[in-house]
């Protein structure tokens, strides 16, 4: 083994134990581990003022076993009625389960669950089996008046999956996960919505092989969370995959819904398109489960083609050349590259200095006049055709060096999209000594970019020894989505919690939406009003009166729809 | 003057007299025809055993003076409290203002306009200055129960403009028809909903000459009404252009909206994409009125290229080949046509016959192995930057070649574009002989096209003397839109009205969607339910009750909404 010239922190290495609060904590595979570099430990020591002797002791691991000291209050007899529904087997009631599905993966909730504090859970889980199993219970809950919220892949950020007034937590994941139906003429997938996406998209990739398909395809759809995203919850919370700016978001790779509500079970028609009045198909996208509970989703697949695949990156002298090339990219009518990213200078220093690029490469870039904290990096793809992707990657690269950017070369891109979806694996690590990671996103016109960009930034940087790097992904013609990476030393929750909620109502003030790809959930609804407007709230309020009228799907804050007056907030 | 060899009828080329029942009837430019060819002539006398005689005599001509036998209703306080918002002289009530703008462009309503048979009207006609005169009316009609019906263009083939209850007819094409802004950064335009289409494309074209902006623009947008449709109406109604397949539909192309509905006021946010609950700018869109009144758009614009255009033709040995040729088109993922369509044997044959396909070109064909009633026509453009269009073009060369078609160079594809939106002027010539030409559309998925096509096609057949031609436009990967013409010789209105919602309900039958741009109007609303399920159109109801608690936006069966139990239709 090489030695180590430095210190490095004792990062964990192991599966959380079964049971304790720390596996629920973690994010992703519980063997999987990516700890920060040694550049980010050095990093973070200069910004937060931290010394090795701060990397020595973990605080609020959560490697305890989970107790919750919250008696089940459902009636038993609507207990024994649910078990009726699903069988025996597919209702929970230990400690364990009501705590692990009702945590989404919020930087608040994680740093909360570490100090024992447990918020609301449901008082049963209950893994419904198809379909039947979830009108079944779903008609059950709306006669009883028993609150319903919904769990597929628990990634959620916003406290999606909090079931703020008990009763209980439907858990899609469990055996709502198949294919149901790969269709070659149409190209489209029917699949349930407690499907993962690593296991969509390797049965998509493998279709030949597995399904015995002509052809292979793609989803089309890669968050962050890919790994521990369904794709029921893609479409219920409006997400965007890193391939977006080609393939389009969630909302756009939907031909049809099923849904089970309180107002009864539907499927939308199968078109490519209609006018035959306001499209049901899109009223329930982005609902997050407060109308109804997806059970079946048709969705557009691609063909797949990743041997035609072209990798671009390259440095700009400063932000505002990066934006206006991205801008001339998306507008160009060439064809839209699949990735597409620029890193602000904030996130292209810190990124060249956390991935190594070596010195003299760096000494050159500067000779150049790419000079640190005004330079700005661009990685991306481009996919489909064969043809196609020469056309795009050339455009790209001729744009990109009349806006005085210098090519360099797919290297930085390959890099960046083998571990595009490890990111998240870091925070337990910086969690163990009291650093908060979190990321907060918002669409925006290219008139409004560089308000958006520099009046969020300001905010985030008006806290000392906060990092503060930003990045504009998930590209269109009218604009782009800032999404805004911050890093601060805190284990106070309040603390966190107050300034992270600083930083959303900075968004609202500078005009970015509230979210571009997150979602909703319980964190924004109070914002809501104040964001759409009152009277766009209430035709989401009346919808929800519509299919909802016991108001037991996802209640208690979800989309701000059942929010009592004195809790939606007014920004000053 | 050339001696012609053949008699030719006496087309009417004189503009209908000022206040004559004509004047309603035709369509477009009063004083603009197109005649159908010679070729047309033979072959309807053919198709529907009619000789010279028959050409000679026109019945029901429309030329007589309008005349309105029904009184207005509305109270005078009413009117006089609308002329206090809008001003004297944008209020009418003489009949001939009444009629005209209860009145589209229905086969039925012309023929019964002919007949001197008029269907409901409105008490008073009014032209709103601005979005203020819209707010104030619709709060005033709101208060007093006074139905409103809008009209812009009146190019709708649904009765989506009939006053059934009658009221107020509500006219946004008189004043409100300006481009507000043009935003040059983010590619969208600003404009009032009762522009028309060639106005707005005009000022976009020539955006430097006329607005001093940087470059020319184009709103992507060709509906064959393109010339009589308001950008407004193309939201509303859920439109699609020629052009769709690469720039979207109407739909896609919108930004935000700004509605004055019953229940208040709103603009929808300018973002490109968004998480936050279901998007209410979905919501509206194609709700025809019934929701409240579009008093600004802001839309896509695209950049103006014409320099770069490609055109191609294609015969195809087959229908089959085609279709499977298409397909492959439009799920190659090279980027897509711009305009693309492609013909039955039956359009493709009367199509040759009737442009006037030279006869050793004919033979050549046939010698090929492209025999008439199999052989089908392809054609349409690329757009967009040079390269791109350069290699969709190549591209497309390429499948359709693999697909047994031979090249006809651009020339059907740039002949029919010189004529694209005229084709409606022949209506008034073949009904002044007793004949009516109708449109019918729906969309489907690929692997329901051919039972569609041929199910509905048996049905139109399976009347003697009918002809129908049936093409595709307006395609996507996942399927495309069939668009049925049908003519036929009659002059009775309920013989044609029966044959013709025979046809719907054959479209609907065969799974074809029951509009894929035409929208719903009254024609459409009794299917409603029975096509989209009860459960779903529950869902436009409660959106109905939530904008239009009194029922007074566009009622009287728009959209099916308002059509009591014993009206909505079954299929049997």
């Amino acid at each position: 083994m090489k030695k180590r010239k430095n210190f490095r922190p004792d990062w964990t290495e192991s599966a959380p134990q079964e049971g304790s609060v720390r596996s629920i904590v973690k994010y992703g595979d519980p063997r999987a581990f990516k700890h920060p570099s040694d550049g980010w430990v050095a990093m973070m020591k200069r910004e937060f003022s931290m010394s090795d002797d701060d990397f020595r002791n973990k605080t609020a691991e959560g490697n305890e076993m989970l107790v919750l000291k919250k008696p089940v209050t459902l009636k038993e007899k609507h207990i024994a009625a649910i078990r009726a529904i699903v069988g025996e087997s597919n209702v929970a009631s230990d400690d364990y389960s009501r705590v692990k599905y009702a945590s989404g993966k919020t930087t608040e909730e994680l740093m909360e669950l570490r100090k024992g504090i447990i918020r609301e859970v449901a008082d049963i889980v209950v893994h419904p089996r198809d379909k039947g199993d979830v009108a079944a219970i779903v008609a059950y809950c709306n006669a009883n008046s028993i609150p319903l919220t919904v769990f597929a892949a628990g990634s959620s950020v916003n406290f999606g999956v909090r079931p703020v007034h008990g009763g209980v937590s439907l858990v899609l994941s469990t055996h709502m996960n198949r294919l149901l139906e790969l269709n070659e003429t149409n190209q489209t997938a029917r699949v349930q919505p407690g499907m993962f996406g690593p296991a969509y998209e390797e049965l998509l990739n493998h279709a030949p092989e597995s399904l015995g398909a002509r052809r292979r395809y793609t989803c089309g759809h890669f968050p962050q969370s890919f790994e521990y995203s369904s794709v029921g919850g893609w479409v219920v919370t409006l997400g965007s995959g890193q391939a977006s700016t080609c393939y389009g978001d969630a909302c756009d790779l939907v031909i049809s819904q099923e849904y089970v509500t309180p107002a009864g079970s539907f499927k939308t028609l199968d078109y490519p398109a209609t006018a035959t009045g306001p499209k049901v198909n899109d009223i329930m996208k982005g609902s997050e489960g407060t109308f109804g509970i997806l059970v079946e989703v048709t969705m557009k697949v691609f063909r797949f083609m990743p041997e035609n695949r072209r990798y671009f990156s390259f440095m700009f002298p400063t932000w505002g050349a990066a934006v206006d090339a991205s801008r001339e990219i998306m507008q160009g009518e060439f064809g839209l590259p699949a990735v597409y990213r620029i890193s602000d200078p904030e996130e292209t220093d810190r990124g060249l200095k956390l991935y190594g690029i070596p010195s003299f490469v760096d000494r050159y870039l500067v000779r150049k006049g790419y000079k640190p904290m005004e330079r700005c990096l661009c990685l991306g793809t481009a996919e489909g055709d064969a043809g196609y992707t020469k056309l795009v990657a050339a455009k790209i690269r001729k744009i990109c060096r009349d806006h005085g950017a210098i090519c360099l070369t797919g290297y930085a891109s390959k890099k960046w999209e083998k571990t595009r979806f490890t990111e998240p694996y870091m925070r337990e690590d910086l969690q163990d000594f009291g650093i908060q990671i979190d990321t907060l996103e918002a669409s925006v016109t290219w008139d409004n970019l560089h308000h958006l960009h520099q009046g969020v930034r300001a905010y985030i940087k008006s806290r000392p020894g906060t990092m503060c790097m930003t990045h504009a992904s998930h590209f269109y013609p009218q604009g782009t989505n800032l999404y805004f990476i911050f890093l601060m030393k805190t284990s106070e929750v309040d603390e966190f919690r107050t300034f992270q909620r600083g930083v959303i109502e900075s968004i609202v003030k500078h005009g970015g939406s509230l979210s571009h790809h997150h979602g909703v959930g319980r964190m924004m609804g109070p914002l809501m009003d104040e964001h759409l407007g009152r009277e766009q709230m209430e035709v989401l309020r009346a919808l929800k009166r519509h299919f909802d009228p016991n108001n037991i799907m996802n209640p208690g804050g979800q989309l701000g729809l059942d929010l009592p007056e004195e809790e939606r907030k007014k920004l000053t």
